[in-house]
């Protein structure tokens, strides 16, 4: 345990303080594990100076204005993880206002998410009926592509605890599928695929790629050897969200790309040395990423050649680094990388994918179509598909990319973003020394992790927002007690030099997001009747039905009254309630809780849901409308009567 | 069921739109029913001409700006109810930011509540270990005073759903203690008094008042005998959250307010007809604004007058309009407003409460004093302490103050805040008709429901910042399906006109809030290691200690590193995992999760809690941080080992 770097690496306060915290950690905690060979500024990089630390007294805004007037409507959507609130949130950009919230992996007591039959039947339950998990931990938000851009069907959100993958609908803008992998654990990064790598007619996504993080035994008997311990890269359909297949490899996975042509995917690969400590899994100087190439697996798999693991169907072809060694039939190849890196992201001209370094300062340029040259037998070996590895500072972790050329790199350590041209940094690889690469720096308040810019990840970036989630916020905010928001930062990216606009505290632990323009989304603003085979769709079929013990109460909502004023049922009574709103217009949404039975949902104009529950406890309970409908909103009731 | 007035309620678009709803509503609906009085204009009120409907083009900002410069502290906060989230939370104003969420009532998966054994006895659990209720429907929020403001020690919360009131203490920003109120349904309107009605020494909040809103027979024999049912106030002892007594009572509560005095306590209610349905529940002319004199009910308990209900010890003093008609002996004052009143609160100069009127478009203004000379008695009746009744427009819902004399008071139907003056209407009410107590009217969008104003409740009101809780949102921030935002406006009330400033969205329902300066409240930066008995208070008293099938893990965070790299159990061992955060840095946070075993929570700096579960799976689990700490907070992890 080394206090120096603990200490130091929680929230520096200026600039002086920053640096000295890494030198000490350069000397002490990190000493010999990649961190050495940074100096105060990156090697031999030349950098621009950085600007203002703190507050621009100015600023520029040439993007346009974030601050909106009442009633003004924001320009891009948002679409941030929920961490560990295990939900999507929904923003509203260059405002920063978060529009709404689709819970997904983790109860919702607002819309009954956990608690209606129809959300427990998504989210997965045990034999009692309970729900499988309530807790969850979800980091990457990625949505559907048609042609390179987003196509407004479908996002997707993964959970790490439980290695869960959420597809949210983007036309309600709810959770409709969760999947459970199969054989992994510690499931991290998530990419969509953009084209089929075959069928040129599929130019959308009909794939997501999900990497596991954690190495775990194949096989109860294999505990105690985590010489053995593996992970797996699976392929989740995008529309059955069935498990399509699973490839067995090395190291363990940190984030996913893929290419715009469908041909790759990768994985960046920390901890290939398969330590179970953070001391082993840093030993060795270079990991992986690790490439995909999609047609060869999806061809071995047609052929048969796979093994399934344990109860799991799923095909998991073999894409280990020992049996992937002749290009010609390999599956993956294997880029090495400097130690433990971090973010992989694909530049919107399709031909790059960055690796951020993590534990060394550097970016890695990976050129896609040399890759493909070494699965072809065109390349001697697949690490001269690097094109550039240049330093820009210590702890690069993720980039994003405005369409213009440049690259802007999250600096944990430094608590920067770096503004960094791409061409560039390849002709100061190749060995011209005065290809200036570094254009721009920004002190970012504190330590970032994800970046994302308008449009980032698509053939359209343009160039404008870049948002920045800090880890840390320590002194922008008031303070509310031990626990901090992190401070997710807003900045105009529309000129040569960054300027910072705004601080928004979030909640933790938001990770990754993506930024995209709002006519790309068409959401629908009511339900209709026959979304729901169940609905109760005239007041007149409201009633309560007895079969057995097994009663089913059907009722409706019109404002300012449910159509059963009062119903009966006996204690003991499996009821299940289902209750559809009639009412039809937009934002006329109702309530229904009823005390003492853990019920609680909403219905949205022409919505229905139900719940079923045991009439265990006798008495009158006052069922009542728990979103603010009418006037007379309070006094619409019903009276659950619950005969002992 | 009446669809013209739902259809029309929902949201109306224009001024004229919104005119037209309310002569449809008038004409059908609502006709007859208290709103019948109401013409296109409040009848008699000389009123100022409305502000412009939507946004203001260039919005004075008297009170300050509300665009804070990256980095720039708010000077407000904000206590806002989290409605059906269960949490509170709180904002920094007057940027309008989230900087964190309290969880109370909900289970929380980021901060372990409703996971760790330690929120669980404050949650309450059931017998076999699960949470009692996971859901929640949070209205009102209110602090403790000293002198008449804030003292930054404690703020509360209810649920309405289970009755239940939650205490937060405002140096850690956490929830410490939940009581479930016996013997009612419906708990709605709380408010801590403001100092002893009879020791002077006790100038600071000693109780917490809580009204109960849906009437419930007391005994399982009256449950088709709905003319029995009843309602209950209740004091709740602000130190113990322990009950101290309750008072019998008719109609159904809704808000409640104390004065300053400490002397007296109120809630306005609506049935008091005991109606079943809502048509009944509006029969009635006038409801009634209820007052307990406080001194006397808690003599009456001391002198053992009082009877229990059930199971229950709470004393249960009579306070109905039946037992309390010879106002010497009285322990309630009946003074009537008009029909289903909704808010009621107490005027910062500490004379007045103001009523509003919901199906009456109308202010009551009630003078404490008066109220007490009744109980004295030299009123001859309750109702002369009312010195106001006055039209402010349709559906007045709550009422801030500025300091200066006026009320802005929330009209639900009008979509509209309502700036009255409270002297210049009592002048009117006493006859003075040229006495123009309407100042300025804003439109808000729409259907605003609670109010609040800096300072609002205390002596120190200030008269810079409003905030109006708007119900519909509808065409205010880009669409996200059918469930649409909340939209929480703010408004400038410097001058003498109002300027709205700012929409914010906000996830439903959040209802009551307050607003002070961030000067009251100490929050301390980090916990103490002593906070807690069970504290690993050295990572070299880590380990595994067994006791037949029960099994404690004891384990410390440093980062990067958990004390203990690996850890051994037996499947079915009831294992109970105690982890202390040795970070002392502030924001220095760790966080733990245990995949597939459905735990997850965070430790802040010097923390300690502790999760409880059956070790039902063998294999390797790989607990790992979940809160970003250290550049290699990915490598930060612990392997569970399940034996088979």
């Amino acid at each position: 345990m080394d206090v120096g770097v603990k200490n130091k690496l929680a929230a520096p306060e200026t600039g002086m303080a920053r640096r000295r915290f890494l030198n000490t950690a350069a000397a002490a905690g990190l000493a010999g594990v990649g961190m050495a060979a940074c100096s105060e500024k990156p090697a031999s990089a030349p950098v621009a100076k950085a600007s203002a630390p703190s507050a621009q007294p100015n600023p520029g805004e040439g993007a346009g204005s974030i601050h909106l007037k009442p009633g003004e409507l924001d320009t891009y959507y948002g679409l941030w993880s929920g961490g560990h609130s295990g939900d999507m949130r929904v923003l509203g950009l260059p405002s920063g206002r978060e529009i709404t919230r689709i819970p997904c992996f983790v109860p919702d007591a607002l819309v009954g998410w956990g608690i209606t039959n129809e959300s427990k039947k998504v989210m997965g339950t045990k034999p009692d009926g309970s729900l499988k998990y309530t807790v969850a931990d979800s980091h990457h938000v990625h949505a559907s592509y048609k042609d390179g851009n987003y196509d407004g069907r479908y996002a997707w959100i993964n959970d790490k605890i439980n290695s869960r993958l959420a597809r949210i609908r983007l036309d309600y803008f709810v959770c409709d599928k969760i999947t459970e992998l199969p054989n992994v654990q510690g499931f991290h990064g998530i990419f969509p695929d953009k084209r089929d790598p075959v069928d040129p007619a599929i130019n959308y996504t009909t794939r997501v790629f999900c990497g596991a993080e954690f190495h775990v035994p194949l096989s109860l008997a294999d505990i105690d050897k985590p010489e053995k311990y593996r992970t797996l890269f699976s392929c989740v359909d995008a529309e059955s969200m069935e498990l399509r297949w699973q490839v067995l490899i090395d190291g363990n996975c940190d984030l996913t790309a893929t290419s715009y042509d469908g041909k790759l995917a990768a994985t960046n690969q920390y901890n290939v040395e398969g330590g179970a400590k953070y001391e082993d899994m840093m030993s060795a100087e270079r990991d992986a990423c690790l490439f995909f190439n999609i047609a060869r697996i999806e061809a071995a798999v047609k052929a048969g050649k796979f093994k399934t693991i344990g109860d799991s169907k799923v095909p998991v072809v073999d894409g280990t680094r020992e049996a992937n060694t002749d290009p010609k039939t390999a599956l993956t190849a294997y880029v090495s990388v400097p130690k433990n890196p971090h973010g992989v992201n694909a530049s919107p001209d399709g031909k790059y994918f960055i690796c951020a370094g993590k534990l060394s300062p550097t970016g890695t340029v990976i050129e896609l179509q040399k890759v493909l040259d070494w699965f072809d037998g065109k390349l001697e070996k697949a690490d001269q598909a690097i094109v550039a590895e240049v330093e820009l500072g210590l702890g690069p972790l993720h980039t994003a990319f405005d369409g213009r050329g440049n690259g802007y790199t999250t600096l944990f350590l430094d608590s920067q973003v770096v503004k960094w041209n791409i061409e560039a940094a390849i002709k100061f690889h190749a060995g011209d020394k005065s290809a200036k690469y570094v254009v721009d720096r920004v002190d970012v308040q504190y330590q970032p992790g994800h970046v994302n810019a308008s449009q980032s990840e698509t053939v359209a970036a343009d160039g404008k927002w870049l948002a920045v989630g800090c880890k840390f916020s320590k002194d922008r905010f008031l303070p509310a007690g031990p626990l901090h928001p992190e401070n997710e930062q807003l900045i105009d990216i529309s000129g040569e030099k960054m300027v910072l606009l705004a601080d928004h505290p979030v909640r933790g632990e938001p990770h990754d997001f993506i930024i995209f323009k709002r006519e790309l989304v068409r959401p629908k603003p009511v339900y209709e009747l026959g979304d729901s085979d169940i609905a109760v769709k005239d007041p007149k079929d409201s009633g309560v039905e007895r079969n057995g013990k097994k009663v089913t109460v059907r009722l409706t909502s019109q404002a300012p009254a449910f159509s059963l004023r009062e119903f009966r049922v006996k204690k003991g009574d499996e009821v299940t309630l289902i209750l559809t709103n009639l009412d039809k217009v937009e934002d006329l949404t109702h309530g229904f809780a009823i005390p003492k039975y853990n019920v609680n949902f909403i219905v949205n104009p022409q919505e229905t849901k139900s719940v079923t529950f045991i009439a265990d406890k006798p008495g009158v309970f006052w069922a009542y409308c728990t979103h603010f409908c009418h006037a007379l909103h309070l006094e619409m009731r019903s009276r659950m009567i619950v005969e002992a």
